[in-house]
Order: structure tokens, then C-alpha cells, then sequence
């Protein structure tokens, strides 16, 4: 399974493609999607539509995972991203993925184990568990790493799950 | 000139469609494209999207109007318009109109001719410069009217603007 993990925004998206299972995970690729502030609002939406829906047709992931957000900081700050949040989960529907989404504490716990871990540590068990030299850059693709692989991590733990119920 | 009004959203999103110039305008068609709420948030802002462009498909407008939003509110409130308004400013962009932005004062300024005007003076200019028998319903609909409208006025006075420039 091919997961695509996304870090939304506007100015810039991070990616981040990773195949499973998640106990044998693999990045495939990652970066960004980055618009220029010179560009009206709605064609920087356009090149993140355009950059996403390309990323897709050339990697052929099947789930996306994408993080959930919680703004206790600024109502202006949330409205900007919900722009390009909207578009990335607009582009993903359009292409037929099945669509995922988890909180940032869902997704420490998956990869650290631990739901109020650092970024930094977050960060450090991605390069652990894809055998990576170097976490991955920037930090937007890196996060994307980490929800694409919660994913896989999550995937795997359900169908844990059903095995034991069916053996039950 | 045909104005497309857009009042975003992921529930509900109205539109309105007012042919001008301003002095003589027209109401062509309005009304809201709704999502169940039983559907996911991508699914939904698939519903939206496809809506959106048919409309456009179907009426053919030159340009687009939206309401900038400024949320002292609520950030959840705005990362949730957020979503409607990144996919409708990606609909218009795709369709290749010329999208512009107004805030509400700008709107209440343009349809009333002041800038702290209440929603039923907007409703009720709207209905009596577009020569309706009843407001438009429900309040989003209303709302897109007057935002198309709000653009139509604000071309008509950049037009006159240029005239007397070049005149003088």
C-alpha cells in the first residue's frame, strides 16, 4: 500500500509518499509544493490543485492521509489554511483516494508511541523507521512523512485487530 | 456584464448571478448548493466543486465576487469556511474568471451606500435595485446577490473614474 501524506497550506504544502506495511515502510518521496505570494489567492489554489493532482497521477498512492487541525491560536491563521486544506482534500477526492484524516496527537502516538511527543522526536523516529540518513526537509515534509505513515501504522494495527477478533 | 456572487461555505454556499451595468441591473438566477452532511468533508467539497462549475458552465459569467471574511469569532468557524472558500476560488480560477474580492463593508458600502448598513438594508436595497417582488432566500443566496452586485457598482465607478481621467 501506497500512502500519500499531506501537510496543507497555501503558501506551502509538504507530501510525503510512503509504501507499507508500516513495519517495513519505505519513503518513496517527499517535498513541497511551494506558491509564489506574488500570485492572486485563487491561482496560488490553482498550482496547489495542479502540483497535487500531478503528484498523484505520477505515484499512484491509494490512501491519503491528511492531518486534522485545531487553531487555539488565530481565526485568520485557520481561515488561510482551510484554503488550501479544502483544495488538497478536494484533489484527493477527485482522484478517487481513500481519504484519512488524524489528529497530531494520533499522530505522535503512531510513530513515537507517545501522543505529546517533540516535534523534534517525531521527527527523529521517521528517519529510524525509514532507515533515512537525514529527516526529511522541510519540516512541512517531514510532518507529511509522519501522517502518511500514521496511516500505514494505523492500517496495520486494524487489521491486527480483525485477525484476533476472527481468531476469537 | 454577467457578476457571479459566491457566499462560501462546505454546508451551504450561495450564489447569485446579476447581469449589468449596475444602473440597470438584473437578477438572472440565485440560490445555495447544499451538502448533506452525511457525506465526508472531501466528498462534500467535491459536491460543491462540481456544483459550482456547472453552474458556471451552464450561465456563462465573465466575472467572479467573493466576500473576504474576517473572523473575530471563531478559528474553528474559520478553518470550516476556509475549506468552502479555497475549493469555490479554485472552481472560478479553473473556469478562467476574473475573481475579485470584497469585504463586507465594501458590499454594504456599494448596495446601501454605507459602510455599517444592517443585513435586512442590504436585503432590502438589493430587492429594490434588482426590481424584486421578495428578498432572495434563504440569507446566503441574499448574501451572493449582493456581493455580485457590490462588484457590478465597483466596475461602474472604476469606468466613470477612467472617464474623467481621461478628460481631464
Amino acid at each position: 500500500m501506497l500512502a500519500l501524506g499531506i501537510d496543507p497550506g497555501v503558501a506551502i504544502t509538504g507530501y510525503g509518499l510512503v509504501a507499507g506495511p508500516a513495519d517495513d515502510a519505505r519513503l518513496v518521496a517527499s517535498g513541497t509544493i511551494t506558491t509564489p505570494s506574488t500570485l492572486s489567492l485563487s491561482r496560488r489554489l490553482l498550482v496547489v490543485h495542479d502540483e497535487l493532482a500531478g503528484l498523484i497521477a505520477r505515484y499512484q498512492p491509494q490512501v491519503a492521509a491528511v492531518e486534522e487541525l485545531f487553531f487555539g491560536r488565530n481565526a485568520r491563521t485557520a481561515l488561510a489554511v482551510g484554503h488550501g486544506r479544502g483544495v488538497a482534500l478536494l484533489t484527493l477526492a477527485e482522484a478517487g483516494l481513500d481519504i484519512h484524516e488524524y489528529t497530531p496527537m494520533q499522530v505522535k502516538q503512531a510513530v513515537v508511541g507517545y501522543g505529546r511527543a517533540t516535534k523534534e522526536q517525531v521527527q527523529e523516529m521517521i528517519r529510524l523507521l525509514l532507515h533515512l540518513e537525514a529527516v526529511p526537509q522541510p519540516d512541512d515534509a517531514a510532518d507529511a512523512v509522519a501522517v502518511a505513515f500514521c496511516h500505514l501504522q494505523s492500517a496495520r494495527l486494524g487489521a491486527l485487530l480483525r485477525s484476533i477478533k476472527d481468531l476469537g
